[in-house]
């Protein structure tokens, strides 16, 4: 049976007190609602997202998938309602979720199209009374405080959702709360969100309220569970920074897993789609930005920052090394202290280990880049690169104003100011002269505070 | 009535191995007796510290308040009763509170100010016995272990302060611990300081003994109960530590509260003044020193550390960005990696993003610093000023040596010691000429361990 | 009676999917075979490690102690047993001890060790039944989980050991668990271990069998507990973290008992050599590598990477220093922001404080090395000594040949390439002449994106 999954991401959130959607607030590196999306993608046929009024940038993060603005905020059963016209006669289940859970698994959600499918029944008793109308996901939080409870009947399935408002102390007591994801067949789902109304306090339409008129429908409802963590929500920063501290525990176990070590696991920062080796070491406090893959038995040193980036084999990077887009560091290439890549291809066991910018710039196999080396890449209207060949040595303190190549072999001096190219083999310097004049120094002056 | 503090901050703090005074060891940026100060300053008409000898940094700290030295170490009573010749006579309560005691809050205080005066009674029955006649906090620790515990009567009131030591188990049972902290008519209360004896193990005067003098006195003694982690000291540089990750909780919890993103709130560190804007965008590991106000929309990456700086709306700072004192990042202006800022000002839109020292500088609006620029603001003797006119392009690997002004729209060439003034609109250039020598490059050489 | 100890190191771990043999992974800076070593060279006389084949390096790391390989992986039982052509005639006890046990402290083992030899018995009635015949290390873990139980007999003594899966449910709710770790006389101990069997599911020889065997020759077993969090193993990279993060809490706690101030001592990574003097304050985020030594007073500020090197009383280091093996920093000399020092000798009161590198370098006392000094050590085939003399002053942006001398009281002007010697009290100059070009700027053309 084709499925469906509806997405509601009209939300701004305002106790976020943001600019941004809450939807497009980031987590591990993207916006949160696209580790929704990603997970549903593995499992729905069509995705839908429900987004409010203005949000292009939202509506450019789930592209292809159609979105459908809700005009007016008027509760979720509203905006569930919105993707009416495009599912409404969709000929199978449509599940509704919330951007704002990027930690929902997969098999979480393939557990709740399953359970709606009429798999995993709890007892034979609820079994023969055929398959559920309706499912949706239940939790059993630590602290259940305010929550919606689920009532079950003597079956295991769903009689109720009862709101902490209206609970009596029985029903608050039920440890078993709703989560608000909910599966049904198309049509019916509709239907009833069409018959929701808005007779509360808040005047809005509760998508809750479907599992009642499901119910009164003569349909049964089963509760399928999860893991509280996976179901968490961000209504706040505070809320939004313990779904990244989820999504990074999460990515941290996966990275040990595979066989990275992480010395200290809980100041690695890692980004959605960071790929780690066998045999990494990671020290303390490195952070990885999207777009990293690095390979076996590389040394990636404390106050790192890697983004968009490949590392070869035995690499060791640094402390204190920021690599950016478009780097590519070799095998057992060095990149060390104070050192900036952008858009830069280091050769096998090149090396470049303090104090350096190389930007735009390709280095040759076991090329050596002294301290202080500044690729001049900029010129204020264009960049332009830098080619150093395999074998080469450029001396400390040197700038390099591309366009310019180095040769292979060829030797910078220290010091160097390099405008013209430096053929293989060849040395090249560029530096003034020195003039010593005795006894011009320091003799005897009192200083400022430095 | 008016109502004045005594606050105790004579302690060495002997277990903290320090030649600090215990009051002066900093959280989240200021010595922790500043806290107390301030949130007193609040509440009270007077404030008298009651210091040890020698520690003219601690007076200094607490100026314009009083202070007054306790010579001899000889217990909380008898420091407390220090303050007696400057508030004996005066006409309303006095409050004494601890120096170690920085997370206190306001409302605490107020509460037990409001509570001596009579407000915030448990029971009408109490409130038939009349105002109290003294005001103390308690708490209820998770781990109540050897704190004396408040033994009330029938009536809620206070019967007595029952030390661990001579507590009953019945007594041990008690979870209201005493925290110290007591209010009570200026002149009751120092008349019962002056009846404290010093019969006991250590031969000390203990504040918590003007408790029986008060019940014995036929006056009423009153609980006004607070959080344990309000109260919370340190006698040990671990309980220093655990102050300080009290108070940057409290500051964590209000940055993202006032509508900040802190991606890991739990490695940002904040200084008691730092002011953040809406839509702030805090990365992974920053340290904010004291002073610094960060405007709305602003994006602080990884591994940055300001401090006594403004950065305007818009700009975006590191990672591995250092802002020192007297810098002004302008609206929309970048900073990036490995660059330091002191006493520097940018303009809208300038941008230093590698490896780059500003210091006294003034940078024009648009204007573009080079990687490897380096301001040389100190001859040894004094220290000097640069300018750099709006759109002027500094090039890569430049020495600016001050006093030097680069006009607007200038170009120095890359890998120039500029030396003299550079008119707006003209290009500079002052570097060494290139030479290039074939042949006596790298081929063949054998290499050390690098 | 003499002691020796087995300590079973053969373990590849397979669950750490590692190249690199399990007690070869680091913590706190060392491999953690070292670590269990160093507290055993204080108790025992005698050690032999059991490595497994092809494990030179770790077979180096434990010299200059005996070690025997054991050819096939059979079990524990079979593991200690390898030791037995070496200690089966020893005339003492023998204690078995595991590679990856490294927070096991010294105390325990000593108890350990004691208590086999008869001391702290339970109870009058179990020391009447004569001195143990075997000791073992038992612990009551806050989840036992699937840990094999201790059975006691109504005296206190081991009964048996039984393993979850053949455990009773009231064997299960027994709360003291078995932790491996045995001392026993040399001969019984390898007369248990030859008779072993290996008729269980996994086929293996299982240290733990030997209880029984002691247990049959009608001798005494006692248990001597000891801390869950010392007994701790690694069998994945999760765990292993764990054993990291357990080792730091320790020698932070330590570091902040003895007197320095560690602003946020969760940020702090410390090796297991590393010494901190009174009145040391270490900000955020600073990581230790082996071999540091810091004197009292000192200030080490975020971001700062410490290995190989001693901080003398009064420097302030940081943030964002880098000092590398072989460095000295002077009393009260500075190191500040994007500074690599390396093989460094920093005189009293010297000052590098920005973006510099210095390597293979003698500082003298009170000398300036100015923002984005570049010692060039290494010219491609050998390194080379900078000398800078004491009052010295290197302009900033300057470059410093090695090898060279630059004289007391010298000053090398902002900008330049040093390559000879500066005589004391001399001004060098070493740079280009500046050219400037009326209306060469940038006014009017168009920029790329930065």
């Amino acid at each position: 049976m084709p499925v469906a999954a509806v997405i509601l991401a009209a939300g701004l959130g305002t106790r976020m007190r943001s600019a941004l959607p809450k939807a497009m607030h980031p987590v591990a590196g993207r916006p949160m609602i696209n580790h929704l999306v990603a997970t549903c993608e593995q499992v729905f046929d069509r995705i839908v997202v429900v987004v409010g009024p203005g949000m292009p940038a939202l509506e450019k993060a789930v592209a292809p998938h159609a979105t459908v603005v809700q005009a007016e905020r008027l509760g979720t059963g509203h905006a569930a309602r919105m993707a009416a016209p495009l599912l409404r006669d969709f000929d199978g289940d449509v599940a509704v979720l919330y951007a704002d859970n990027p930690l929902i698994t997969l098999p979480t959600i393939r557990r709740l199209v399953a359970r709606r499918a009429g798999a995993g029944e709890g007892s034979e008793a609820a079994a023969r009374r055929g398959a559920p109308g309706m499912a949706l996901l239940a939790m059993r939080p630590a602290d259940p405080g305010r929550y919606g409870r689920v009532v079950q009947d003597e079956a295991g399935d769903v009689a109720r959702i009862v709101e902490w408002a209206d609970a009596s102390e029985a029903e608050r007591a039920i440890g078993l709360c709703n989560a608000g994801v909910v599966c049904a067949p198309a049509q019916d789902l509709f239907r009833w969100l069409d018959a929701v109304g808005n007779d509360n306090a808040k005047g809005e339409y509760y998508l809750t309220d479907i599992v009642g008129l499901a119910v009164a429908d003569g349909r049964r409802v089963v509760a399928e569970e999860a893991e509280e963590a996976e179901l968490a929500g961000a209504n706040s920063r505070a809320e939004l920074a313990l779904l990244e501290a989820g999504m990074q525990a999460r990515l941290r176990a996966a990275a040990m897993a595979g066989g990275a070590t992480l010395v200290a696991p809980e100041t690695v920062f890692l980004s959605w789609d960071t790929r780690l080796g066998q045999d990494v070491t990671i020290g303390p406090n490195v952070v990885f930005g999207p777009g990293v893959a690095v390979e076996d038995e590389v040394e990636i040193r404390a106050f790192s920052h890697l983004e968009g980036c490949t590392v070869r084999s035995g690499a060791i990077i640094g402390p204190f090394a920021r690599l950016r887009p478009g780097t590519e560091v070799g095998r057992g290439a060095h990149v060390g202290n104070f050192v900036e890549l952008k858009a830069a291809t280091l050769a096998e066991g090149a090396k470049a280990n303090h104090l350096t910018y190389l930007g735009d710039v390709t280095v040759g196999a076991g090329a050596n880049i002294g301290a202080g080396t500044i690729t001049c890449n900029y010129d204020g209207l264009h960049k332009h690169r830098t080619e150093i060949g395999a074998g080469a040595f450029i001396g400390s303190d040197t700038a390099l104003v591309a366009p310019v190549r180095v040769g292979d072999r060829a030797l910078v001096a220290a010091g160097s100011v390099i405008t013209e190219d430096v053929p293989d083999d060849a040395l090249a310097v560029a530096r003034g002269r020195q003039a010593t004049k005795p006894g011009r120094g320091f003799k005897g002056k009192k200083k400022d505070a430095s």
